[in-house]
């Protein structure tokens, strides 16, 4: 009972790095002695402490026969900072309940091994649902060697995402765009295709002073900007490579001329293997997943967003539904192949629907058979 | 204060009425005397008491000096039974309140000024939002002279209505088919078009043994079924026309041959003028209303559902939305013309949303200017 209470309050720690800890999992700890808490922590950045050490330099001689409580397994690897475990048995700790294992190879239990070991007492599987969402990207890309795929789209009540011309701006309020810059700051990268690219010339940035939640400007990241560009033809004007961040272009083939002039404007070119006619999207993810990328953020048209679906790369769907009307002459959200009988069509799991301002928001989930 | 409360429980019992009153309205009444609710009742059903006349039967001799509540103004004229304001006033009532006045022009005022004139002390305004929205139909009817038009329809979650091929069988879930009977059943009349009936071949019946409202089966009414069916291509094995049911048509031409065909068959068979090519829309709402139809309620499919959105005919959608995506290369919900820009886009109020089973239901209105 009381576990859970103390690990919630860990998880609640954990959330604070929520923009901050990429490419780090959100971890927050809690060290508890005789019913009182006596230190608190979370990770707040790579490179820095970990949530264990942060709530342990709070508890001071207080942690010496303690419990503590941790969202993520306390790690046993010397990585960029020393491992925690060790750090937890030095400093007396009596008791550490855990609420998932560490999904990286290198841990993945061996902490908690490391532990018991040491004589400590180790419990581990609370809350883990809460905690699993807090790192849904982390532990895909440890487990399934790809990003946790998370979709952004915008539609009008009757599933216009754009009218036939393709002019979209805007079919959601403000509330609906401010919402959007979440998602994309919480992202290790914003995948978009050329084609948004070329029609609507766009930012794919997150703007820090229209976020509420104020973060410190040392720890404002841009997450990597990835662009499907399989004939290299995004121009050299776009308004995405004249602001300051990281630009990835995934082509076909980066030995074509125009690499070498995206590359003296600061852009990262690279090529991956076609599957059929197209870019190995799968592979896309794969690499993405070894430049350990968590949660990978999309925006982009009915085309691209129906190949990632149909090759079950789409984890979330984020979609924003407008209080208007735009007829059956429009663009719709995705566009997929082979949809011919109602039995072809694609079950989704509605985890989540509120409103955002006048729009209202859903939260969608896709089964994994 | 205590008038709210009473007259809350007047609608409450009003809204026992919903399946069965037509084309009456719904209304409920509530006597108090000292404190003490003394008589309860609601209009049932056309022809039989109005609300005010049950209540006071079951007060008896407690009506004597006591308050009335009404949720609508007491009818002073004649219709198919005597005016409620000489029963009230016989009573002996001593203050009647009410919700809202009837905008049926032979009362719309002149029950509440009877009442003074008898001198009982007359309360009118309280809890007009909640009294109005049982008879939106009634009071448009009387206002608009046109019956409340609410359209239902059924979608994926990508916007799509069926399939590139007309399939839609189901798009949502036995839940949601299922709440669409209680909108049939509180409707005066259901809609379709021809398109509708070609293609699906629907029952377009109020399904009775489904309904969780228990309705004594005396009262169970099935809403006249209208067709709209310019050139009369309406076939005679229709499904439509196997059930015991009344069927109204609505052609160009009611001397086509194809009539005497239908009406032969029990069906009423009917023309309206053109607008423009097509039958004109806005006076076939007057036509229903002259015919007392209070809520219309339509399902087609998106030619006739733009038509009626952009003739500014339909002022509710019951839009759910299923779990499911079947992609850009389907049908949409409004086929709509003129829409170049963003500007030209249609806004509505969504007012409500909320889950049906693994379906979500927005109830939505149209902004009149």
């Amino acid at each position: 009972m009381n576990d859970s209470v103390y690990l919630a309050r860990a998880i609640a720690l954990a959330k604070q790095g929520l923009y901050t800890t990429d490419p780090n999992p959100r971890v927050g700890c809690v060290v508890v002695k005789s019913g009182q808490i006596v230190g608190e922590g979370w990770h707040q950045q790579v490179g820095g402490p970990h949530a264990e050490i942060n709530a342990l330099a709070q508890a001071g001689n207080n942690a010496q026969g303690a419990t503590c409580y941790v969202t993520l397994e306390p790690c046993c690897h010397h990585g960029r900072t020393a491992p925690c475990t060790g750090v937890l048995i030095q400093a007396g700790i009596n008791r550490v309940v855990v609420a998932i294992k560490d999904p990286n190879p290198k841990v993945a239990g061996k902490g908690l091994a490391q532990l018991r070991a040491a004589g400590i007492e180790v419990t581990h599987g609370l809350l883990t649902e809460e905690a699993k969402a807090l790192n849904l990207g982390f532990i895909q890309r440890f487990t399934l060697n790809r990003p946790w795929v998370r979709c952004k789209l915008a539609m009008s009540l009757d599933g216009a995402t754009a009218l036939a011309s393709g002019e979209s701006r805007w079919i959601t309020s403000p509330a609906a765009r401010h919402d959007v810059q979440k998602w994309r700051a919480r992202s290790s990268g914003i995948l978009t295709g050329i084609g948004t690219i070329l029609h609507d010339n766009p930012s794919l940035n997150v703007r820090y002073h229209e976020l509420k939640e104020q973060i410190p400007e040392l720890l404002q990241r841009q997450p990597l900007c990835i662009i499907l560009d399989q004939k290299l033809t995004l121009p050299e004007h776009a308004k995405i490579l004249s602001l300051p961040r990281s630009v990835l272009v995934v082509c076909e083939d980066s030995s074509y001329p125009k690499a070498e002039i995206l590359r003296n404007l600061g852009v990262e070119v690279i090529n991956i293997p076609l599957l059929g006619q197209k870019l190995d999207l799968a592979l896309l993810m794969t690499v993405l997943a070894q430049r350990e990328m968590n949660e990978l953020h999309v925006e982009c048209g009915a085309k691209l967003a129906g190949s990632l679906l149909q090759a079950g790369l789409i984890d979330e769907l984020i979609l924003y539904i407008a209080p208007k009307l735009m007829g059956d002459n429009s663009l719709g959200l995705f566009h997929l192949l082979g949809i011919n009988t109602m039995k072809d069509t694609i079950d989704v799991v509605i985890k989540e629907v509120r409103a955002i301002g006048n729009d209202w928001r859903f939260i969608v989930h896709f089964n994994k058979s």
